[in-house]
């Protein structure tokens, strides 16, 4: 293989598909991307046989081939080369790099026990913008599970339906829900996509408004391309939670609150809480104001805040973390806060047309100290 | 303890004596910030015993006292702070910290075990830009010896005689010096100076040419005052290593290269070494150019630059970081290694009168590959 790349264009490529390079692993292979030039253009992959990615690279070919290299040393060495083009050369399993006077030699593989992106099906599409898809990934998926354990709760559901497509992250002490409208009705799937690949699709989207991604969904497989890239991952098997159940429109008391005001608040008080520690942060909420109170083995804290409020006065306990994640996640000034009973889920929720939001969290008990 | 003081004021405070609070010991009264009240001024101090801080912020005081609090959660809660005044009160150990609506209460310590800098004589000084000082800390203390067992090694040898000040760092491998004048003549003095305390003060020093720092030194302490600060710290005990011994002006071969150049290319090729690996860089130094040369488990690489040369050609090796670090704390655009034999010590050093430097490196042994 001879081919010529700019370093601009390479180190794009190179930091696209390195997200699907696993950080850890006993295969070698898999820490290797591939670079094939085997066809008319060159094409970069990476895949952990979970997540999948394929990018194309700008340049000349003057000998077709291809080779797999190791992510992180060629990672390195593009980085530190001069900005100029890039002639990269095999013999062998020798993989010659050079740029102005600085020539590399570093060994490769000639990558037969590499796997290649699975050749999936692609007919029906749905069409976001990059900004669009890479916001509702980013609003939601703070709420699934990290425990590797947790089977679907380690993904997020995407449900597409009539025109509106909805993703749910839940943890089993919150749900995190995010729903927004299409261009034009589709084919109805109900898939869950697995946490990691929605968080390196999320790195690499652009946030661009006027740039699309295209989203395929197979029985087993969701695609997503954009530009030049296509990433492929395997989906979670199962049926999702019955997300439905869980909700409710009933509530005996609403406060409406400075979405910054309450968060300054609860970030404060969550400074007295240390990582083991389950203390929650008491919200006593009376007429037109709501005091906040944490009492933790580091000290105590507590604060007022002004309020708007319908129904019943209510003392109620939540982990400080969880209203955080979900108060970074809103952009209005001003949210709802819709509370049914000190046991009862609390949501915050928007009802707009235009993107409509639900964030559910479950109190925790606590002892009255007032 | 009554106090108010403006957050702003508060943060810088603490930010300084942070400094000297220890990341990890055993005694609980080292992680404390001291916060007196007693006199006419409000002083923060902290003290790991070894180097100590102390600093005055504006505020009112309405009742003196004095309380010592955990520097962390204390720093952490005052950075969550609204941009206002804050208000700090105590009831015998408890702190009370109040800013606009938010209250807090923390445990502190009465602090009788704390200890309050050392009450060291302040005569004579030596008066520097704050620029300048930090300049020739950073110039020089990545030479010390970073393993704790090394004694005088960890430490910088400061030296003063006549109107100028040498700062010495050495482990073993490598020697920094930098040289700079002073505005006076000024009393000799020769004091080892822990690396730690050295560290510590570049951070906090402002990199102000205008402002002045005065440093006094005693039989046992240095005192580094400047604006509202004093950081007092212990001096190494013994006789510093007899630098000039190993030094020499006699040199076989000179080579003056592009700084940028060099850099770059001995930075790539230390791409190629491991962590644990100690592959040398070889320069293969010929009439009107230089090759690098490296070759490592990972790979080779090999890069010509353009020099100018007196003397013979001459093949010698280097360990890659330690060129690095010294090409890096040099701003001239052009440097001249100045080299002896294969085994013998290489010089890069000016010698200009403004600000004199010289970084000696001893070479490795390498087996000739071409």
């Amino acid at each position: 293989m001879k081919i010529t790349v700019s370093k601009g264009d390479l180190l794009t490529g190179i930091n696209v598909v390195s997200k699907a390079v696993p950080n850890k692993t006993t295969m070698s292979i898999l820490e290797c991307i591939m670079i094939d030039a085997t066809g008319s253009s060159i094409v970069m992959i990476a895949n952990d046989l979970e997540l999948g990615i394929q990018t194309t690279v700008e340049g000349q070919i003057e000998e077709h081939g291809r080779i797999a290299v190791n992510a992180s040393i060629f990672s390195n060495i593009v980085r530190k080369l001069p900005e100029n083009d890039i002639y990269i050369s095999t013999e062998g399993e020798k993989i010659n790099i050079v740029c102005e006077k600085a020539k590399f030699s570093i060994l490769g593989k000639a990558g037969d026990d590499f796997t290649y992106l699975p050749d999936v099906e692609r007919n029906d599409y749905v069409t976001l913008s990059q900004y669009t898809l890479k916001n509702i990934i980013n609003k939601t998926i703070f709420s699934i599970s990290t425990n590797e354990g947790n089977g679907m709760m380690t993904g997020e559901l995407m449900e597409i339906k009539d025109d509106s497509l909805k993703m749910v992250a839940l943890d089993g002490h919150r749900i995190a829900i995010r729903e927004i409208g299409l261009k034009e009705k589709t084919k109805e799937e109900k898939i869950i996509i697995a946490g990691k690949t929605l968080n390196e699709i999320s790195k690499i989207l652009g946030g661009d408004t006027e740039k699309e991604v295209k989203i395929y969904i197979t029985e087993k497989h969701v695609v997503f391309e954009f530009e030049k890239t296509i990433v492929v991952s395997r989906l979670l098997e199962g049926n999702y939670y019955n997300i439905e159940s869980m909700l409710s429109n009933q509530y005996s008391t609403s406060v409406t609150v400075k979405r910054k005001d309450l968060m300054d608040c609860i970030e404060r008080a969550a400074l007295l809480v240390k990582e083991d520690d389950k203390k929650p942060i008491i919200m006593m909420i009376s007429e037109s104001s709501m005091k906040l109170k944490i009492n933790t083995t580091i000290g105590s804290m507590d604060e007022i805040i002004d309020i708007e409020k319908t129904g019943e006065n209510m003392n109620i306990g939540f982990n400080p973390k969880f209203l955080i994640d979900a108060l970074r996640a809103i952009e209005e000034e001003m949210i709802t806060l819709y509370l049914v009973s000190p046991k009862a889920p609390c949501f915050i929720r928007n009802e707009e047309e235009k993107e409509k939001y639900c964030y559910l969290i479950l109190p925790v008990n606590f002892v009255t100290v007032d």
